[in-house]
């Protein structure tokens, strides 16, 4: 049987992320491959406790069909956090409920990007916005991530050279590389973009789990007209409830729902509604203070043990927060051979590859320290430091 | 400033979709404009003992991330189910879940759909899947519908002079019609495809409908290789939880999922999980029958009473099933003036204009029979009888 796919379906470079999945859920593993947050820093209680309540008190209008934008006192709920955490002028009306923030990478995508379109990106950048992005058959320009930010001679002469329509980056413990902008590099990515008709897309989904509890400024703030942020619960509430948001000016915003609408209608209602509840009646700035503050000691851990363990050559950097780094293998060691042989000895890694456009990464993996807690973080890196001094 | 958004946004008709969600929450609007289910009928008890269950039993495991194909048991209940109801031989590798099958309509034509590909659709068509297939910037050819299916001469003419990618149908009480395809329409359908590359795209939201509670052989019966059929739980159990399938052959069903997961990773899991259990401990069949049961009645209402009040002119399909039907108004009177003035006289009904890809509709509605009880029905057709009188 001969079927007919579309152009855009052999653009997509094959995908690790359901691998790994996959490879994250045998037993014995322990997996650094994968991007969950903690099993056991999800409130499973008070999440039963507000559907419990949702189902008593609303539970017919929550089962039913509602608008596309999403659940109007959940979008009330993001827009105030905005304003109070980042001193950003949100209002619901620029706020659309998403099925976690990856749905917003396939609609900003879908609602800029002509085939032959240039799309900027960090190199390395997130795998998923890599696939997201190719079925929009884009030509990809690639910005060097150095420790503090975008190389900034290179940001501006890719937007000056290719005038992106968007640019896509995350400023705040990127992943894979766990690297933070630094104020001076948000308020210059911002200063290159002011009067261009470059979109600076900022994915926000670790802003919360900075270790020192502190916020950073958005880029956003400096470019209020040319800048969008994508967040999600999944980070900070539970994946599995598939609940972020895009938050745009209006205009853009108005696009973006109607590809929202054609996409899917809108977003699962029921749980808007229960997690809606939960924020309501949960402190939440109490338990992502909890959350980071695991992650933060977990991190360590890792850094710890990648210092003492990994044979010389090693090196890695060091977060400010999230649920990534990135390891560079010594010379000749191939990040593909450490995924296979990892496996066979009990440890999963990502290896560098599916992060980085237009090839390399073969000498580097991303390493998730928030899915598994510090005496499997022990166990796993001992494991890793073994397959890497056999290979090295 | 300027944004500079993708040629086929500028694709896209002017949505209907967004608004008579809105519209139908307008209070004293009687609504036959929309789509939802009714309310009645949802069991919120039933869904509420199924999620008390999942939080206690299997909470963090529900709340995490999982694979983009789904739930396996639930894909498990929808494969044992077309064996049993429909004598599809399918398997769970064969399903795929999405957001509502709204989500088919738009991953369908990304795997498909390259500009100026041909999709073939029924005259009059869904017209969230005209939305959805548009943004892929298709040429759009059309069947007309008659009584028992689309007229096998031009369908013939359509697949032979345009080989589309894909045919979209809806067998079963089609929305807008209400018209449901006759035996020798599924086989005709079936012998034209065979041995084409035109996949036919079998929308099967209504197929559990119908009022006398007996199935409809699936076009796909006839044409395993070139079939694919989409399904949802919003018109059977709950919208607000949006969980859909796709049931394909596998070369098809892998393009799909990495469509599936570059578009939002994987549907929300807590709700699939929460579905699952609530039908391995409820009898759906029993739920459905009831549900149908009420639907025929309100169904057999509005006929009678569009025979009653009408004035001559206006004739009605007369369906067997599902939750629509459509009415041809008389000669010069509008559609879109019947819609404003019946939102005006407390009554709403959906231009046909949006149902008709290349132009028409304009003389027709849509009726919904499925989101108001019997007493609004005949409330509502009075009203609407007294708007197309003064139209007239």
């Amino acid at each position: 049987m001969v079927y007919r796919f579309s152009g855009r379906m052999g653009r997509v470079p094959e995908s690790f992320l359901d691998e790994l999945f996959r490879v994250s859920a045998v037993p014995g593993v322990i997996s650094f491959a994968g991007g969950l947050p903690g099993s056991a820093y999800i409130d499973v209680e008070g999440l039963r406790d507000a559907a419990r309540t949702v189902f008593s008190e609303d539970g017919r209008t929550a089962l039913q069909y509602t608008t596309t934008d999403g659940y109007l006192p959940l979008r009330e709920f993001i827009a105030d956090r905005y304003r109070r955490r980042l001193g950003l002028p949100a209002t619901p009306e620029e706020i659309q409920i998403v099925n976690g923030s990856q749905q917003c990478l396939d609609l900003v995508a879908k609602i800029f990007l002509d085939p032959g379109d240039a799309v900027g990106m960090e190199r390395p950048g997130y795998l998923g916005a890599i696939e997201a992005f190719s079925l929009y058959e884009p030509v990809f320009c690639a910005v060097p991530l150095v420790e503090d930010g975008p190389d900034l001679d290179a940001f501006a002469a890719l937007v000056r050279e290719y005038a992106p329509k968007f640019f896509y980056g995350i400023p705040n413990s990127q992943n894979p590389s766990g690297r933070t902008y630094s104020q001076e590099k948000r308020r210059g990515v911002a200063e290159i973009l002011e009067g261009t008709e470059t979109v600076f897309y900022e994915d926000d989904a670790f802003g919360e789990l900075f270790f020192d509890g502190k916020p950073r400024p958005p880029v956003k703030r400096y470019l209020p007209d040319l800048g969008i942020m994508s967040g999600s619960f999944s980070k900070i509430v539970a994946p599995g409830m598939r609940i972020g948001w895009l938050y745009a000016p209006e205009p853009i915003l108005r696009e973006f729902n109607v590809a929202k609408q054609a996409a899917d209608l809108h977003s699962n209602f029921l749980c808007q509604v229960i997690l809606h509840r939960y924020l309501a009646t949960h402190d939440l700035d109490a338990h992502v203070a909890r959350v980071s503050a695991v992650y933060g000691r977990q991190c360590r851990l890792m850094c710890d043990l990648l210092d003492d363990l990994m044979p010389p050559g090693v090196t890695h950097t060091v977060p400010e927060g999230g649920m990534f780094m990135t390891a560079a293998l010594p010379d000749g060691v191939s990040s593909m051979d450490v995924f296979r042989e990892g496996v066979r000895e009990g440890v999963a890694v990502l290896p560098g590859v599916p992060f980085y456009v237009n090839g390399g990464g073969e000498d580097t993996i991303r390493l998730n320290f928030s899915a598994v807690g510090e005496e499997e973080i022990t166990e796993g890196m001992h494991r890793l430091a073994r397959v890497v001094r056999r290979l090295a």
